[in-house]
């Protein structure tokens, strides 16, 4: 029960891509390091979008550079939708690059204008142009609505096991199931993962969950009692999708890591340090809600004291 | 999987024990109707303990006479603090009595006035009368701080089974655990349902969960993993322990709803009037915040469409 779980931070990428009023450069930057220092080891920081998709994060590349720069040891993630973002990512110096790929239908042409098959194309394109490169930077691919979506409905386990199989087939090697409207449930979390898994292996990276419904802890301890070891999260929940109607937050990565360091996994996060990334984030982006239970009640006097 | 999960909607008794405006009779009596036609088949509508103590349950008495009147079929339960309490809930013609005995010393002090041993002394007592009435109400002893105390601090999992082992011996049927703070994590849930199933069996009734960390509905999956079938949970996730510093609402009746019904578990509860009976709620206690994450998102298209 010792072993290590790796939390990504999205909320600089997905906390801000709905948020109502803008973070400046500098506000994000503080925060991102305000995050890297109470111990997160990985965060997305931004999207090579076009500016104009997402206006909030059209500093994105300034961001890269910033906390490249500043904070040593951090492992720089940014979203990149397609081989020119990829290209972007890669030429800011990021680390990690992941790429959303909608597992139905409805999502992937509301949220990238083509279908699930041509993603797959893509990704080919993809991985073989960064096979190419004298750097290797690790791609991961969110497999976006893999638990239902708010477009389609139900997502079947086949439609989401075929997705993620026909990107293994392509190359890719990390593949993380994204519960991206937050429709999933405990049983289900564990069933798509167990098929995922039979499919393509250790190629299932990780579990990226929403708490749009309330379920996005209990999901991510379904997950972890299917053994994965990898979450997308966000601080104060910040977050959702803005072609899903009625997605909300990220799951709480505060509440997360509680969770974690008290059931004895290490996750190297300083959960005390975490919560006071909250103000760094509420004076960036005062007008935003930040929702999380454990930085409410604060942490008990039991937290690790058994440890 | 489609095994019938029992909820206990206990709202009206620990949901408005720290509310801080006064809610009338009618307006509890309608609460209550509402919840009940939803389907909630069990709900705490009140505690006997002296008005004083409690002045937002003074009424009591009235609120189980006027269900007992216009809700047939309703499994009428209320809290009682002792003999006194029982007796008066015996009068009242309720058809369950709820006992909180706590398992920390601390909190036993602060909350009863007495320690776990005589509780257990009391217990004898109780059952005892009990057993010399012409009707049998069932007692249900929940096990206060079985899982941390915020005076306390760790309550050792032995203690808590050499409580609940203690309450066997005197002849208490139906024993809740209840993590009255809040501090539980799942892993602990497990290790503290099994140990104490170990020592009393079935006596082991369910679990009584609140959500002040984030982890109320994760550690109810980890019960229903370890096969408990009955939950206490509170609309809107009212409620607290007034002697209990930091302990915030209990686990949201409707996110745990939606799980269970969402994972193929029985409830006989209609999520749609359960998130209705939120309105009757708020128009009795306009001031009190609601809690909720599926009542705020709106239920998934995909809820039950699978089923």
């Amino acid at each position: 029960m010792s072993a290590f779980v790796s939390i990504c931070e999205v909320g600089p990428r997905d906390g801000l891509q709905i948020a109502k009023t803008r973070m400046t450069t500098e506000a994000k930057v503080r925060w991102i390091q305000a995050i890297a220092a109470a111990g997160v080891r990985e965060i997305e920081v931004g999207s090579f979008v076009p500016p104009r998709v997402i206006p909030q994060l059209s500093d994105t590349p300034e961001v890269v550079a910033a906390v490249l720069a500043s904070v040593p040891g951090l492992i720089v993630q940014a979203l990149a939708p397609n081989l020119r973002g990829v290209q972007n990512a890669y030429n800011a110096g990021v680390h990690k690059i992941s790429i959303p790929i909608s597992v139905s239908d409805g999502h992937s042409m509301a949220n990238l204008n083509r279908t699930p098959a041509q993603s797959i194309e893509m990704m080919r394109e993809v991985m073989a142009w960064m096979r190419a490169q004298p750097r290797q930077v690790p791609v991961i691919v969110g497999a976006s609505t893999a638990f239902g979506c708010s477009i389609d409905g139900i997502v079947p386990t086949a439609k989401t096991v075929a997705l993620a199989a026909g990107l293994a087939d392509v190359g890719v090697e990390h593949i993380m199931l994204a519960d991206t409207v937050g429709y999933a449930h405990p049983g289900q979390i564990k069933e798509v993962v167990r098929a995922t898994r039979d499919a393509i292996g250790n190629r299932l990276y990780g579990l990226h969950l929403h708490d749009t419904c309330g379920l996005g802890i209990a999901n991510a301890l379904a997950g972890l009692e299917e053994g994965i070891s990898a979450y997308d999260s966000c601080l104060a929940g910040l977050g959702g999708c803005p072609y899903a109607p009625g997605a909300s937050g990220n799951v709480v990565t505060e509440d997360l890591v509680f969770m974690l360091e008290s059931m004895g996994f290490e996750t190297g996060i300083d959960l005390t340090k975490l919560i006071e990334a909250r103000r760094v984030l509420h004076e960036g982006l005062p007008a935003e809600p930040m929702q999380g239970q454990v930085a409410k009640a604060g942490i008990p006097r039991t937290f690790r004291a058994a440890a």
